[in-house]
C-alpha cells in the first residue's frame, strides 16, 4: 500500500528502521532514516572510512549478528544465497498453512546493511577477500539445496566478484545430511527453508485433492474407462498417497508430523471426511529412542502423546533407497517407495517424505579446512597453515573468543604448538567448532547466544576481553493438540503449560516488529477459520 | 495451530463455516457443523434427494452463486481448475507485496459445497452429464494458462470422469486476449490468477537483486574477468532489465503500473537507491487513449497523475512480438526484446512484461457453441439444436432470465422463430451475452450482479418471475500514491476521496470473515513496516 506523501504523515508514521531496531541493540537506534548500505558511501552520506565487517550467512547466526553490529564503528556487509532469515522454529507451521510464510522471515536488507545475494565460493586469507557466486534467480531462492552440479550452473549467470574484508565472521551453517542413501535428494523433502516448507504444503494438499477424485463410478459419477485412457485411483493407491513419512525423530520431525496432524484432523477432515481413514502419519530413527535430547520421562510422554494421536513412531529402522512407484502415475506426482532394510524386499509406500536426518558440513568449510595459505600475522612466521578441523564432525575450530585456529602441522586436524589463531577470522553457528566445549549442539541457541556474544565484544572493541559461555535455556518441542515438552536444567514442563511456554517463547523472539504482531494474528485466525488451504 | 478440543473452546470459537455464512444469505447461515459436501451423502448426515446443482467455474460468478444457493433445497457442486476465488481488484495489491496472497482466496470447498478440481471438458446437454478433467498438479494450480497442448497433457494424470447434473450454471469465464502475437504466451506475464501474481512478485524483486550486482570493478569489490566467465552486468543491460513494460491501458494494467510505482519508490528506493536512476515503466495500448470507461476529464486527469510519477503513457502503439535478448543471459533470466510497429526495426527492451489486452473466449465455450444436439424438452420437437452464439464476442446468448438460447438453424449465430432455451442450463459472467443487452461488460460487476440474481431466483424456485437488470455501481481505479477516481451515473470523485472509496469498497466487498480483518491488517503493516520483500 502507499506510504503517506504529507508531513503529518511522516510525523505519524516511524519508518520500518527505526520500528525494526526497537527491536535491537542500542546501536541499531541510531539508523538513519534510509539504511546505510553499502551503497550510501558511493551515494555520499556516510562518514570517513570505517572497519569493514563482510558476515558470510543470514541464518541465527549471521543475522543475528548483522542486526545487532555498532553501524557507528562498522561498515557491514553481508553475503548469502538468501535475501533474508527465516525464523525456522515457526517454519513447520508455514508448512501447514497456519502461519503466513512472510511472517516468520526477515529481509537482510532491512537491517540496513550491505548485501550480496550469493554462495562465499571461496576465501583468500593472506588477501582478505572473499570470491562471491551470485545467486538471484527465483527458482533458486528458499529451497534447500543440496550442491549438485546441475544446480550450481544453473546459478553461475552473473558475474563472480570478490569482496575484501577487514574483519569476516564466517556464519554459513550447515547441510542437510543424507548419508548418500539413494533417491533422497531427488524424492524427499527438507525442511529448513521457506520455499521447502511451500513445497511442502503444496504436495500435501494435492495430494489430498487428487485422492477427493472418484475412485469408480456410482450413482453420483461416472468414471470414463476408455481403453488407453489413465484408470482411476483405487483406495489402494489412496492408501499410498496419503502416507506420509517423516524421517528423523529429531525435534524438527517430530514438530512437523504434529503440525501436519493437527492441519489433517482439524481441517481437512472436514473438508475430505471421507479420505481421513486411509491417512497415515509415519516417523522413521535409526536410533532405538526419539527426541535423544529430552529424558527418557518426557521422550516417553512425547510417544504416548503421538500413540494417542494415532502417529506411528518406527525406531530402530534404516532406509536404504527412495524410488518412484512404477504403479500408478509413475512421476513426480505418484507415490515414493521407500526401501527399509529391517522390511526385507517388501517396500513401503508414501505420497510424500519429510527429510530430517541432522547436518552435514557446508562446502564452503571443506574446501577451506583443506586449503593451505600463509596468513599475513605479526605474531606468526611467513609459513604455510590450514585452518583447524575438527576430526569428529569435519567443523573449523575456533579458540574460546570465537576466532578460527590455524596450525602449521601436515594433519590439518592435529593443533600445532604454536595454537596461533586468524586474529580477525571469526567463526560461529553450525559450522564452528569450541576447542574448550567440543559437544556443543548445532541449535538456534547456540548460533544465536554466539552472535550476541561477538557483537557485544566486537562493539566494545576488546574481542579478548571474556570467553564465550554457552547458557543452556533448555528445549521445547511441539507435540500437536495444544502440547508440549520443555527441558531445561532447572525444570521440565510438558502438556498444555509447556506448549504455552512454546508459543510465548516463540512470540517474543520472533524477530521485528512487524512479525511480533503478525504471527500472533495469523495465530489467532487460524484457529478462528482454520488453516489456509489454498495452493498457490 | 490446533484447535481447542475442549468443550469449553468449542463453545466459545464458532466454526469456520459459521462464521463464513455470517457475510452470506441467509440460506447459508444453516450450514451444518461440517459442510455439506458431496461426500456427507455417502457419510449419511443429509436428507433426502436434493435437485443437483452443478457450477462451473470458482470466479466472481460460480463462486458467489455457489455462496448463495440454498443448501436445504440444492446439492451444489463446483468444477473448476483452481480450488478457490481470487478476489481480483487486490490481485496488483499482491503482486507487489502490500497484501498476503491468502488474504485475497477464498477456497471452495469452505463455502460447504461439493468440489471437482478440474476442466469442463465437455458437456452432454441430452443426458445432462459434464465430462471432468482432473487437475490436481501443483504446477498447475493458480496460473493463467493459455491452452496449449503440453499444459493438457501435463494436467491428464488422472481419469476423466461424468459428474451428472439437474440444473447447469456455466460461469467458466474467458481467457487472456493475446491476438496470436508471437512470444506473448512463452514471455509475458498475465494478471489473472494468484500464481500470477505470485510470479510477478518474484520476478520483479529477482530483477533489482540481479542489478545491484557490482556493475564493475572499484575499491569495494572486484569483479572476476575469467575469459569464458559470464560478464558483469553494464549499465544498459540493468536499463534493459529495469524497465517494466505493461500491455493494456485497462483498469488492470494501470492499477499495476501503479502499485509498481509505489513498492519502487517507497520501498525498493530505501533499499537500492543506486538503481532507482535506471528504473522505467511504461504502460503500451493501441487506442489513443487508456480507460476508456471514464469520460475525458477523468482519463485525463489519470495521464497527468501517472505523468508527474514519472509513468509512460504510450498509446496507439502496435506490439508485434517478444522475444528473449540474445545479449546479456540470453536465458529466461535476462531481458525481453519488444518489437513494436511505430518503432520500425529498433526493438525496445524490456525486464518484464505485463499482458493485460482483454478476454478471449474460453475453449469450452468454443466447443459448445459448436455442437449440435437433440435436447430433451417438452416444448420443443426432438430436432437437432445449437446452443447460440453472440456473433460479436462468440459467447453463449441467454434470454433475460440468463438461460441458454438454443437454435434450429443452420448458422448458429441466427436465433430461429421458436427462440427456444435450454431451460436447466444458465450462463453467467464473462462467457454469457444477454440478447437484449448484448453490451454489458466483462466486469466482475455483471457476473457478481448475475450470480446473486439467479441465486434469489433458484432459492425461490420462480426462475422466469422477473428479469435480470444490471445496474452500473459505477468504475474505480487507483493511480497509485494514494490516488485513485471514481465515475458512475450519480457522480465523480478523483483524488483522495476516490482512494478511500476505492479501499472502502474492496473492504466492504471481500468475501469472508477471515479477510475482511486480514487485508485491513496488511494494508496496515505494510503502511507501517514497508512491503513484504523477500522471495520464495
Amino acid at each position: 500500500m502507499m506510504a503517506p506523501n504529507t508531513s503529518l504523515c511522516r510525523l505519524l508514521k516511524p519508518t520500518a528502521l527505526e520500528l525494526h531496531s526497537a527491536s535491537l541493540s542500542p546501536a541499531g537506534r541510531c539508523l538513519p532514516l534510509v539504511p546505510r548500505c553499502r551503497y550510501s558511501r558511493t551515494v555520499g552520506s556516510a562518514p570517513a572510512k570505517k572497519e569493514r565487517v563482510l558476515i558470510l550467512g543470514s541464518g541465527w547466526a549471521g543475522y543475528a549478528l548483522a542486526r545487532s553490529l555498532s553501524r557507528r564503528k562498522y561498515d557491514c556487509s553481508v553475503i548469502s544465497p538468501r535475501g533474508y532469515f527465516v525464523f525456522t522454529p515457526l517454519l513447520a507451521g508455514t508448512a501447514v498453512g497456519t502461519l503466513e510464510f512472510r511472517a516468520i522471515l526477515e529481509p537482510v536488507r532491512r537491517a540496513g546493511v550491505g548485501f550480496y545475494q550469493g554462495w562465499a565460493d571461496d576465501i583468500d586469507f593472506r588477501h582478505k577477500k572473499v570470491l562471491v557466486e551470485p545467486n538471484a534467480l527465483d527458482d533458486m531462492a528458499g529451497r534447500t539445496v543440496i550442491p549438485s552440479k546441475q544446480s550450481k550452473e544453473k546459478a553461475v549467470k552473473v558475474a563472480k566478484f570478490e569482496v575484501p574484508y577487514d574483519k569476516l565472521v564466517i556464519a554459513v551453517g550447515a547441510y542437510s545430511q543424507t548419508f548418500g542413501i539413494e533417491g533422497v535428494r531427488e524424492h524427499a523433502n527438507f525442511l529448513r527453508d521457506i520455499g521447502d516448507a511451500r513445497r511442502i504444503r503444496l504436495r500435501v494438499l494435492s495430494l489430498f485433492e487428487q485422492c477427493s477424485y472418484p475412485s469408480a463410478s456410482t450413482d453420483d459419477v461416472q468414471v470414463a474407462s476408455t481403453p488407453g485412457a489413465p484408470t482411476p485411483l483405487t483406495e489402494a493407491d489412496k492408501r499410498k498417497l496419503l502416507h506420509f513419512a517423516i524421517v528423523g525423530g529429531g525435534p524438527t520431525g517430530i514438530e512437523y508430523a504434529a503440525e501436519l496432524h493437527d492441519l489433517i484432523h482439524e481441517d481437512l477432515a472436514k473438508l475430505y471426511p471421507e479420505l481421513v481413514p486411509l491417512v497415515r502419519i509415519t516417523v522413521y530413527d535409526v536410533a532405538p529412542k526419539v527426541l535423544p535430547m529430552f529424558d527418557e520421562a518426557l521422550a516417553k510422554y512425547a510417544m504416548n502423546t503421538f500413540d494417542r494421536q494415532g502417529i506411528t513412531i518406527k525406531t530402530k529402522h534404516h532406509l536404504q533407497r527412495l524410488s518412484l512407484d512404477d504403479g500408478y502415475l509413475g512421476t513426480e506426482h505418484g507415490a515414493i517407495k521407500i526401501k527399509i532394510q529391517e522390511y526385507g524386499d517388501e517396500e513401503e509406500y508414501a505420497g510424500m517424505v519429510v527429510w530430517s536426518t541432522g547436518l552435514m558440513q557446508n562446502p564452503l568449510v571443506e574446501k577451506l579446512v583443506n586449503k593451505a595459505f600463509i596468513p599475513v600475522q605479526p605474531h606468526t612466521e611467513p609459513v604455510t597453515h590450514h585452518i583447524l578441523k575438527d576430526k569428529r564432525t569435519g567443523g573449523i575450530v575456533v579458540d574460546p573468543y570465537l576466532r578460527a585456529r590455524i596450525t602449521t602441522s601436515e594433519t590439518t586436524t592435529e593443533p600445532d604448538e604454536a595454537k596461533a589463531t586468524l586474529d580477525d577470522v571469526f567463526v560461529i553457528g553450525d559450522c564452528a567448532v569450541m576447542e574448550n566445549n567440543r559437544t556443543l549442539p548445532k541449535t538456534a541457541q547456540v548460533a544465536s547466544q554466539q552472535a550476541t556474544y561477538l557483537a557485544a565484544r566486537l562493539n566494545a572493541g576488546d574481542v579478548t576481553e571474556k570467553e564465550f559461555k554457552f547458557r543452556n535455556w533448555g528445549t521445547l518441542t511441539y507435540l500437536g493438540n495444544w502440547k508440549a515438552i520443555h527441558q531445561s536444567h532447572a525444570d521440565e514442563l510438558r502438556g498444555w503449560v509447556a506448549w504455552i511456554l512454546w508459543r510465548g517463547a516463540y512470540l517474543t523472539r520472533s524477530m521485528s516488529w512487524r512479525n511480533k504482531i503478525l504471527v500472533p494474528v495469523h495465530w489467532f485466525i487460524s484457529w478462528l477459520f482454520g488453516r489456509g488451504i489454498s495452493r498457490f
